[in-house]
């Protein structure tokens, strides 16, 4: 895209707190966080409308939680195909295909949503989209920046409220003010793999495209197919190449075939992969080819999406430029897609980054904050794309045979698949000490990871026994939840303990009432929500067992017990290897991720952790 | 309401099948099917707008089935206040307050929602209305019947086809027509206890007005309110009085106040209770003195709405003229309304009127199919209002004492309020053996219970393993559901008499082609959806081993088995008493209710019962 100088005399000029470049799963994620937080945000995209089929189909069973967070995962569920089921298939000796192993897609046995959720990119886009309309945010179509300018002062870089980049958009669809020019505190470049903004930032990649080329068909089956698995998620390695099968929404399949032996794919003059060198049909062939003795029926012929990748396995070297201008998403990280975690990373990414800019913005926390957006995300990224070099070597290499004894055996595969299932589902995300991730206490509450994600769990509500699942409680509303795990208020002593703590906590000294943002007395805070649970069951105490500071309302205090009907709930404490009577205080940050556990008696570690960032 | 001589020369004259007055519950249940269903009708209301607040406050579990049935549980379950727990609250000897039990609030043990759905009329109605409006029909308000006149003709009454009511209606907010003389195949008074149309159509009422005279009052309580209960369901009988009290939506509860011997209440000249005799502030003076030593703080003092009401408990002598003109809900029956009944049970009757009055509209099924309307709920209402007599008894009465030894213990109040709880629920409801109600074969599927509705359960579809709740393939759509459970199709034998009866069930002769009204060879029928279960394990079969008559969609075939992760399915066969080998066929009705119950080899009986009213 050539640079462009703006005609300052005649240009429109605007100021708005975050410009997001690039309205995929990333920039979206993060336009509707920061919508939702009351900033003022306004997201570009060059397309001039929304995908219709294709590109990453599905989110894994975090991403579905985080959606959860933000009150969306019910419009999700709703349009995508659950993948609960994945199946293996190899070559008998005699050149037959066989029926490996099953296994639940999601290994993650902790996952909330224990499926995949497979629906097409541009679907749940939408479900992002019409939350942020619903609040009044659109994105900007036909809208392409054309100039990026970031201060170079290092007293504006450290001052949260200024604007410190200078971004000129050329507006495709509008008659007037086509050119505008966008002052930003921060901007984030959202724009894809191809990121304009990285190579405009002069953001390096580091690390390889590799051989390995796929293509890709969407389409509905005829009823001739007599292949039973096309409802499952099937890996089909054969002689004649790899096939994995994914059923998708509306009936739909998508089939990605190997070509990585398809040398024709590629121009000889350029040495890339050229699409109008192959066609669904070609594709199509192929994968019948594979799936012999099976027959895969094409139905009514229509192809509602397909393309040819070769691909790439590369980590941009920095997130930022001084924590001012920031890229996400496949504009950091690319890999493999067949793991399914493009667009899943690509939403942690600014799930991650959208409550830390809004702190730093309300001038609520140091800027410092910040630098935890690429330590926490650039690592994760590392990390999955050295999984994807494992993963793909496996899903691209021929199956062992007697002729073949250095292939991938069904157990190698399965295994893998099996062993990384926490990792690819998004439910093992872990990120190192920290800021705002404190390990010190990690033994009061030995099975809630510091640094990952809260476990679900049901508690009931000590006023009504109604059951609730706790990550219902953790909403993506930027605050900063104090979980007080308090004993077990049928014994007097635990009792007592927390009547102290709870006097402790209203004393104006500590973290709760010097960060906490609120209006003394109601109990209500901006930066905290304060919920206390307690390990006694419901029989044994009622709500009005909890001192007053703890029950502004009578939804802020549960009790570790099942419901009436036996259906759910229990056990939380043991879960969370939290001891019944010791109790812990478990911090969990505005994204839903544990950052620091304490004894309840340690209120000063608590004062420190939030010294360190808030304001 | 004085009746009035159209002028017919100026009157606009309209046609419609079904005419609705009355836009209660049982009104907007009705025209909400009927809609759904395709059939043209019409609704009106007196009422210039829907409720704002008060009236019922509450849907019973069966009816949230019912709402499910349609699509719209979620919609009442955003909204509503669930309510769990029920407490018994009993006099001390020396005059004090104690618990003196608690209970979940639903008893019934397979409720597929084990709670109450607290939320005033107008929200539940609101349901509904979006759900009309949705799909092209809305109330029209401020219009009111002033003549009915139904033809006499028996060949017109035996015509479905035939327009046998004529009525008048007047629209108060509109400019021009405000007049309109409207003819309906079939009318529907579901105009309240007072119904106009039932006291038009020269229906009596049988039973008596009580003594019982109650007070309600919806308010918000303040903090320092003491009572530990009142998030619960509170049965506070005390020497000073009865206080019920229901926890509600956006933080309300309600207080039912006994007035029975607030002899000031009613009018001497009228003998009639006179509203203006009390007021909020003297009904929660009286709440505050029936719950001493607690502190029932008013907050705000903000009423939301309050009544005095006397109990009746009468029922109608018929529901219809000629199965031409019905009358629904409380027009039919009215009771005490402090077991929750009212609003469920309206909704109930249109819920079982509605797929009749479709059916017998299409000309699928004969006009004697609408005589089970009467028969059905009438029956139900009876029951109802000798189950209010001894509950309202139990209610009304002191607590028993060392000084009153006829009181009422407190054993017999909560051993009648478990006892009844399957009742209250709705799930028990009833419906006994009739055209539509066959119990030859109850034997074959011992434990679902044939004249109730299907147990919930959930299957797992056999190509994909998604868990699926059984009531969820059973939606209010006016088709017969055909449930096939096949046996073990890993089982030679069982897969052979599948095939067998796939080839019968797709034979000219039988029911599935007689009256399905279908296309051959699609798989698809009007009257008809075919889902088969077979008690095999998913990784014993797949879903190819099912014969193709029954696997029109993927989704048709379903296993009995848990899902992946075990956390749901499994033991549907044993639960349901259906032998995992010789199997059995169940017939669901429309509105949800096993219709009949056969063997694998007993299309015949299958062909008899719908002979019987299938056209």
């Amino acid at each position: 895209m050539a640079q462009r100088t703006a005609n300052l005399t005649s240009t429109k000029e605007s100021f708005t707190d975050v410009l997001i470049i690039g309205a995929g799963p990333a920039g979206v994620m993060c336009a509707n966080a920061l919508n939702l937080a009351g900033i003022k945000v306004r997201i570009v995209d060059k397309r001039p409308i929304g995908l219709a089929a294709g590109q990453a189909d599905g989110c894994q069973p975090r991403t579905i939680e985080i959606l959860q967070s933000y009150g969306l995962a019910e419009n999700l569920l709703k349009r995508c195909q659950p993948v609960w089921k994945s199946v293996f298939w190899n070559p008998t000796p005699d050149g037959k295909l066989q029926r490996t192993a099953q296994s639940p897609t999601i290994g993650a046995k902790s996952a909330r949503y224990p499926f995949g959720a497979a629906l097409h990119q541009g679907g749940i886009e939408d479900v992002l989209l019409e939350s942020m309309s619903e609040h009044g945010l659109e994105v900007e179509r036909s809208t392409v920046p054309t100039s990026i300018e970031l201060s170079q002062s290092a007293e504006d870089i450290k001052n949260p409220d200024a604007y410190t980049a200078k971004v000129v958009l050329e507006h495709f669809d509008r008659k007037d003010d086509k050119s505008e020019i966008v002052h930003a505190k921060f901007i984030l470049g959202s724009d894809g793999a191809h990121s304009w903004v990285r190579k405009t930032l002069g953001i390096e990649v580091e690390g390889d495209v590799t051989d390995s080329i796929w293509g890709v068909v969407d389409l509905v089956l005829g009823p001739a197919t007599d292949f039973p698995d096309f409802r499952s998620q099937a890996f089909i390695h054969t002689n004649a190449g790899t096939l994995l099968t994914i059923p998708r929404e509306n009936d739909h399949v998508r089939l990605y075939v190997q070509q990585s032996e398809n040398k024709d794919l590629v121009d000889p003059k350029t040495g890339r992969v050229d699409k109008d060198r192959t066609s669904p049909a070609k594709l199509i062939e192929e994968a019948k080819r594979i799936l012999k003795p099976y027959r895969l029926d094409t139905g009514d012929g229509k192809v509602t999406w397909w393309t040819v990748y070769v691909v790439g396995q590369r980590v941009a070297t920095r997130y930022s430029i001084n924590d001012r201008a920031f890229i996400a998403g496949d504009a950091c990280h690319t890999h493999s897609p067949k793991a399914g975690q493009g667009l899943n990373a690509s939403m942690g990414d600014t799930h991650n980054l959208a409550w830390k800019l809004a702190y730093v913005l309300r001038e609520w926390a140091k800027m410092s904050l910040l630098k935890t957006y690429e330590t926490e995300r650039r690592k994760f990224a590392q990390d999955l794309i050295e999984f994807d070099k494992k993963w793909s070597k496996l899903f691209d290499g021929k199956p062992w045979s007697e002729d073949n004894k250095s292939g991938v055996t069904h157990e190698e595969f399965h295994g893998m698949f099996t062993t990384f299932g926490g990792f690819t589902s998004g439910i093992a995300i872990h990120y190192g000490p920290s800021a705002i991730v404190n390990t010190r206490y990690q033994h009061l509450a030995s099975n809630l990871t510091i640094g990952e994600r809260v476990l679900p769990q049901v508690f009931i509500h000590a006023a009504s026994t109604i059951p609730v699942e706790i990550q219902d409680l953790l909403p993506a509303d930027t605050r900063f939840k104090i979980l007080v795990f308090a004993g077990d208020l049928a014994v007097e002593a635990d009792k007592a303990r927390l009547y102290a703590l709870a006097e402790e906590l209203d004393s104006p000294g500590n973290f709760v009432r010097r960060f906490g943002r609120g209006e003394t007395g109601t109990g209500k805070w901006k930066v905290f929500d304060v919920l206390c649970f307690s390990s006694a069951k419901q029989d044994k105490v009622d709500y009005l067992y909890f001192p007053p500071f703890f029950r502004p309302h009578y939804s802020k205090v549960l009790l570790d017990d099942s419901d009436l009907h036996g259906r759910s709930g229990g056990g939380g404490y043991a879960k969370y290897g939290i001891d019944e009577h010791a109790g812990a205080i478990v911090v969990v940050r505005p994204d839903g991720y544990v950052g620091m556990v304490a004894p309840l008696d340690g209120v000063k570690a608590l004062n420190s952790y939030f010294e360190a960032f808030l304001i």
